[in-house]
């Protein structure tokens, strides 16, 4: 790409030459800030939160001062080869002279030095996905200013000059230099880390808190030493120097591998940048009266209406994130099995707490949503670093946002838009079955960081787990912690268990956004790496070894215990779903082949079956019986045979379908005829087989002939379906039959059956009438049979063969409703067979050829466009024509918000996913209302 | 349905009570009549032609006059329980009397009594498939008087009788008193022929001219007493019962099963109804001074404009149709091998003949075409009984069409709309090899009846023939001679061969009408029925024997002689396609796979090649050596396993597309890369397999290990086309190398190449930018490795996945042409697996929810709309798009016309569907222009 072009960009859109940044630099600080809120795609998240909290009218919370370097100069400097625009400079040293005026401290002083941080902050947060570098202005010169506002402690500074040089070594310098370490264990930063034990070792030292000043103050000389070795360079001096690399470090490492391949799991656009902050750095490690913390203006883990939070009392704030001293409670409410011995911040500070928990309520009231907060307390100030709208499990979004409703904080549409699907989907999420959990002793307990139950084998690295995921095995990750190189692993694992780490830790951090079963910081874990094993008390588990997890709790159990599904009955499911209702347009009907499927079906609010498949009888338990019998009925070989043997079937038959019927009474059920081809059901064990040709009084090699006659090259385009019915008359007459008896039989009963009659497979309208013929047949015997006048019911069509779409105007004569079995659309239309897939479309989805796998959410530029024309052509001869889908797509809410613009009737999905499209078929309707 | 309503149909609709037909008997006769040519709906073909004839001032031929009750009686018959309108009796009566005062008797007259035939006709000539009652009008009453009328010939009166007897109680009594026999022997028919029999055996005559007055008297009687025992009624000797059961029986016979079967072959609709022409007799066997005959204005079976014909002295026409007696020709051109020895109507009658040579001329220059003429001489007068446009051959059809165009008698639009395509295809069925007939001496010989040649097995009935070619196996029925119960034997036999018959006889008009190979008349033959036996001068020939015949000079071998391909060089069909290319728009190009193909089809004057399928060489003869390579290529489980493969691939790749490319120097070459699955090409043979892994260096084990990896459940909707392009990309590079560096080697030779890439299977446009990628890498590589600034080409999709059609929009941003596969995009769009329709799609055929077998014709209501909306969308994009189609339905003229319509550039079919495709074409653009 010519770069010339481009003098300037303006809002990360590229555009044409000699427009210009107007600002580069947003100023926050007492009590004022150039932005505000609304500025995100400019400032970032945490740009934008910092100007609000320190600038906005209802807020002015004692935010550090700094300022803002924008998105769009990350943008300007990508497409320029990494220059800035040339006013920036001019911009910063205005803006540094203002926060040097608000500290009363100055950048580079000698005698009073200002030390900033240098962050990151994209429009979306993506939590330890790029780069940091604090204390920066640290310098030889500076340092014995900062060891004077310490009040001497000189431990601390060269603690802290240690961090710098540790972290700034490892961001900026060694990437500067183009170095790309072969492992973790060959980069600056772990040279440096090992002259440390190196150190502690010498000197028989425990932690690193044994380090004396002058220890720390030798290694700080050992790791620039190392630094000019290692990277032929001296650490810098200079504080320009070192905020300008720290800059130059964040804004590269939106490019970073880590950062790319985040984005590409949250679907966030490359073009978006980051923004940096600067913000002057205030000290948790300043001694005993500084603290670190970070907090929730609602329980994020089950949404409970408390302030919820953890702090480490003398430590900075990477100390809490990376999990490895274990935070303190900030309050009762927040003590847990794991911290509940350690002192409270409302008890050790509980001036300093009630600022902080004033803060929290005008931020919770200002932003009408639960906010994360990151805090510092410096020799007994307290200073709001951080703000931003709290990451939350799915129970904790649902309830937030009901119970905000109830406080009317926020509007019903409000609570719709609050929880995404997935996040829903983890009320459905199995969970540990009681009965199993009580009978077991969990082995150790840890902090529950995710949702739901899992069972899986022990992965001891993120590798190791997609490896064994990718064979389809069931895996839970275990670590000492987690850091983001493990992402990829993580999401391919079950859950994810931490020996150390608490709430806001990565790992939990990361699981609680994806809703994945976590539990972190379980002290009990000691892990060998190298013999990939697990000790637990004494215990030895192995790399393979089950375990159970229930991440609601924190236990962890050996071995693999029974899982069961999330209650229909939870209230809180219910009434949010009710709020869905209130709002949706579309029908959410369910797919259900039993009776007990409908029950539970209906439980979680399904307005009818929109997919009863006839054959499903006979797959699974309690088959056997009506398998044989449907076995005979396909080898038949006359028609009397056939006959016969369908007389035989009828009954089975019928008790599945009566009991759906009457489970669902009132409600339609859309009942299909048999769909799939005849050999499916043809049994390949031999004993079965000459049983089969006993039975049917046939030789075996009869019986393998005749089998071999229904063998098919592609069955998926072969004899199945409506084409069974035309070809086997009796086999329709024998379903219909079966349908309109039992909806017969419960009229008499006094209950309200609707069924609903649905031909699949169907390419042409004579193939419905055909079929018709039968059903109008069969429906004046039944009605006779019983003395009836009427029994209601609709005869109708699937739509998943490609011409079927296309002839809808023609189908519409006849059928009195469509439904779109879009699994079969999307293998026809694209001609993918679904079973065969995976030679290509890996590979497709990889190149970036289909950006989705079209089986999990609809084309809708292919095969939307057919159902499309079909809707259009079907709804032009039969202006009340309903129209559903029943694919496996209905659940999705892509999909779903897809059939809503469609104007569909309703979507038909699998039990546990109608509160998840109920969801999505209402947020359909808020989207609609914003255009 | 209620006929209640109906009072009167018009014109074959059914129409609201009331309406009445304003005239249902039309008169001709004297030089006048009612009618005229323009009304065959009404009148029949045979009605409209005898009123044209009598009538029109052109004309005024001496036609015996008659009347024609018209089409709308016998739908009013149909629509009201086979009564007649109240009127038609004295319609009928008035008619009557106009006849008799023509011919100067009375109807029912003792001592001058008219006789009259009732025959059918209806709109589209059905040759005997209804009933025909002649001589009625004779009764016990007026026998004396036709005695008189004839000279005092009473064996010819008593002869007439005994015809009439047979005829009426076979046409009318039998059908009346609703007996069905259970076979041909058991009718009444056979019992009246057995008394004959038994006569002429008792008196050992040799044939029925033995027969005596009295002797016929005596059998007139012996009949009249078996009807009476058989039929429990007597045989009327009422002239008008005879008159309106003759007419009765006609109108009936419209429904009869072989009317009904001819109409489902010939796809007349039921609907039509025919006409019946009662027509004052003349008898051509009232002496040796009278005969009756049929003759053509030229030659139906090869075209040359000579009058040709065959007559019978003293005989009635259905014995010349019937084919019992061999008749003489009518002069001397229409003498054949088989009637050399009989004196020619020329010699005999000098002055009847130039009158009918006249009349002849008159016919033609006034309709324009070839006329079929049934004339009879009654007592030394002519008459002219029937004329309609006569049926020809192919070879006939293209002749006269050229040469009426020469002699100014049609436009060039006509030669366009005289030759069917079906017709075209004749000339270039099959004949025997030359070189192998010239090694052969006819085993016998009989009438040119059908064209080409053809090789079977002997099957001696219609039902055996059926039977046989069901199977598969090729028949040739040979019988005595044909009658319309074996029409679909013949339809399934190979070739017809008869013992008696002339070229006028039922099996040479249906052959004829068919463009079937047929030899009739062939006296050699003695068939054995009952033994299965054929006897040619002592040679013997059973059922299931193979012959050879060879329908253009009538003669038969026995054994199975090699066939050749009608040749290309043949001048009248070039003259032909000269005329189609004049007219057509479409270009017609051809699928061809070697430089074999693509010269003959250059010679049928293929404008391009649209579809070279890189695999096909893969397959049939000497595709050893590049299988097994390629067997290699797909097994190789790497990159440089593959590329190595690949390597040794490409020579033979190249050498066929250069070759092809050569072939068709100028014109474009549309060459497909490779299309099929792999695993097509896997071998099965041990010990192709055996060789396979030694040569890969891998054991068996590891071989059968990745042949199942390549296996399928769908294999035509999977890893295939473009999938396999994109995911080995050196598998599409080597072949759009061969394909490019063919090109430049071949521009190098100053030759001028046009290769077009072609891409299958695609059904996203990312696809198509993918493999463009490498295509425009290859292409530099090759410019560069031949020194060249450009290498005309162009780089294009199929559209065969129904998707693609639905983007096209999207497709025509990267392809600059089209080519739909209608083949796959059928299986596709109807979901039918062309291997696995064999269990329905005979059924949906059979009940009509299918038309047509959509693999046979495009199914223009949806997968036609598929091809129109990615045509549509494709050139709104690219406005020069070339879009072509390459299925097989690229030669079947429905299609072809559909192509048209749709502005298609061009169609591509198999080198013999070409001249087919040209015609198609051309008859298209007439079409249209209709309209």
């Amino acid at each position: 790409m010519a770069t010339k072009k481009y003098v300037y960009p303006v809002r990360n859109k590229k555009v044409s030459a000699g427009k210009r940044i107007s600002k580069g630099v947003y100023f926050f600080g007492g009590g004022k800030a150039d932005g505000n809120e609304s500025m995100k795609n400019l400032l970032g998240g945490k740009g934008a939160n910092l100007a609000e909290m320190a600038g906005h009218k209802d807020l002015r919370l004692p935010v550090p001062p700094g300022f803002t370097i924008t998105t769009e100069v990350c943008a300007y400097f990508y497409q320029n080869k990494k220059v800035y625009p040339k006013v920036l400079k001019a911009e910063v040293e205005n803006a540094l002279k203002k926060v040097e005026a608000l500290m009363a401290r100055g950048f580079g002083d000698a005698a009073n030095p200002l030390l900033v941080s240098v962050r990151s902050g994209a429009r979306k947060s993506m939590p330890g996905m790029m780069e940091t570098v604090l204390n920066v202005g640290l310098t030889e010169k500076t340092i014995p200013g900062l060891i004077k506002q310490s009040n001497g402690n000189s431990r601390f500074v060269y603690d802290a000059y240690r961090r710098l040089i540790t972290m700034y070594s490892d961001v900026v310098m060694e990437k500067a230099a183009g170095i790309e370490p072969k492992d973790e264990e060959s980069g600056i930063r772990k040279q440096l880390e090992k002259i440390m034990s190196q150190m502690k070792k010498e000197k028989n030292y425990k932690g690193d808190t044994d380090l004396t000043a002058d220890d720390l103050k030798k290694l700080c000389a050992l790791y620039k030493a190392k630094i000019k070795e290692a990277l032929k360079k001296d650490f810098p001096d200079d504080p320009d120097e070192q905020l300008w690399g720290g800059i130059g470090a964040v804004f590269s490492s939106w490019n970073g591998k880590r950062a790319v391949s985040y984005r590409r799991i949250e679907g966030i656009p490359d073009e978006w940048g980051t923004a940096v902050n600067v913000q002057a750095m205030v000290f948790g490690n300043m001694g005993n009266d500084s603290a670190t913390g970070v907090a929730f203006t609602r329980n994020p883990g089950n949404g409970e209406d408390e302030f919820y939070g953890e702090y480490l009392i003398n430590a900075q704030g990477e100390d809490v994130v990376a999990g490895i001293r274990t935070p303190a409670p900030i309050n009762e409410y927040s003590k847990s099995e794991h911290n509940k011995d350690l002192v409270t911040l409302e008890k050790t500070m509980p001036k300093i707490y009630q600022e902080l928990y004033q803060y929290q309520a005008r931020l919770e009231k200002h932003y009408h949503d639960m906010q994360d907060i990151e805090f510092t307390i410096e020799k007994g100030r307290l200073f709001m670093l951080q703000c931003r709208v709290g990451k939350r499990n799915g129970p904790a979004a649902v309830r937030m946002a009901l119970e905000m409703l109830k406080e009317k904080l926020i509007k019903k549409e409000a609570v719709i838009t609050r929880v995404t699907p997935a996040q829903l989907d983890e009320l459905l999420h199995p969970v540990i079955d009681p009965k199993a959990e009580v009978a077991h002793k969990p082995i150790a307990k840890g902090l529950p960081a995710g949702p739901g139950g899992a069972s899986g084998q022990i992965a001891f690295s993120a590798r190791e787990a997609v490896e064994q995921a990718s064979q389809g095995k069931k895996v839970i990750l275990v670590r000492e912690e987690t850091n983001p190189e493990d992402v990829e692993g993580m999401r391919a694992a079950q859950a994810i268990l931490t020996a150390r780490g608490g709430m806001t830790s990565h790992a939990a951090l990361v699981a609680r956004g994806w809703g994945k079963c976590c539990i972190v910081g379980c002290g009990a874990l000691h892990i060998d790496y190298a013999k990939k094993e697990l000790h637990i008390d004494g215990k030895v588990l192995k790399e393979g070894d089950w375990i159970t997890l229930n991440g609601a709790k924190g236990n962890v159990y050996e071995g693999q215990l029974r899982m069961m599904d999330a209650s229909e009955e939870n209230k809180m499911l219910m009434d949010f779903l009710k709020v869905c209702d209130s709002i949706k347009r579309l029908g959410i009907h369910t797919n259900a082949d039993t009776p007990e499927d409908a029950r539970r079906a209906r439980g979680f609010g399904a307005e009818g079956i929109g997919l009863f498949r006839t054959e499903h009888m006979f797959y699974g338990k309690g088959s056997e019986e009506p398998l044989f019998r449907l076995r005979k009925m396909i080898i038949s070989k006359t028609e009397a045979e056939r006959r016969k043997a369908l007389d035989e079937l009828f009954p089975y038959v019928k008790k599945d379908i009566k009991g759906t019927l009457e489970a669902m009474d009132g409600l339609p059920v859309v009942i299909r005829l048999l769909d799939p081809p005849l050999h499916e059901f043809v049994p390949r064990d031999p004993a079965k087989l000459e049983q089969l040709a006993k039975d049917l009084n046939i030789t075996q090699e009869e019986l393998a002939s005749r089998a071999e006659n229904l063998h098919e090259s592609n069955p998926m385009m072969g004899h199945r379906g409506v084409r069974l019915g035309v070809t086997y008359p009796e086999v329709s007459e024998m379903q219909i039959r079966a349908i309109l008896e039992s909806a017969a039989e419960l009229l008499k009963d006094s209950k309200s059956p609707y069924p609903e009659i649905m031909i699949p497979v169907v390419c042409d309208v004579k193939e419905l009438s055909d079929q018709l013929a039968i059903a109008k047949r069969v429906y004046a015997e039944v009605l006779a049979k019983y003395n009836l006048k009427k029994i209601k019911h609709m005869f109708g069509t699937m739509i998943e063969i490609p011409r079927a779409a296309l002839v809808a105007g023609r189908l519409a004569e006849v059928a009195e409703f469509f439904s779109y079995g879009t699994n079969d659309m999307t293998q026809m239309g694209f001609g993918f067979s679904r079973d065969d897939i995976g030679g290509f479309l890996p590979e497709y989805i990889k190149k970036g050829i289909l950006a989705d796998d079209p089986f999990q959410t609809i084309d809708q530029e292919g095969i939307g466009e057919l159902i499309k024309i079909g809707i259009e052509r079907g709804r032009r001869t039969r202006k009340n024509l309903e129209v559903g889908i029943c694919g496996e797509h209905g659940g999705e809410p892509r999909s779903v918000e897809f059939c809503h613009r469609l104007k569909l009737d309703y979507v038909s999905c699998s039990p546990f996913r109608v509160p998840i499209a109920k969801l999505a078929a209402a947020q359909a309707v808020l989207k609609e209302r914003k255009k």
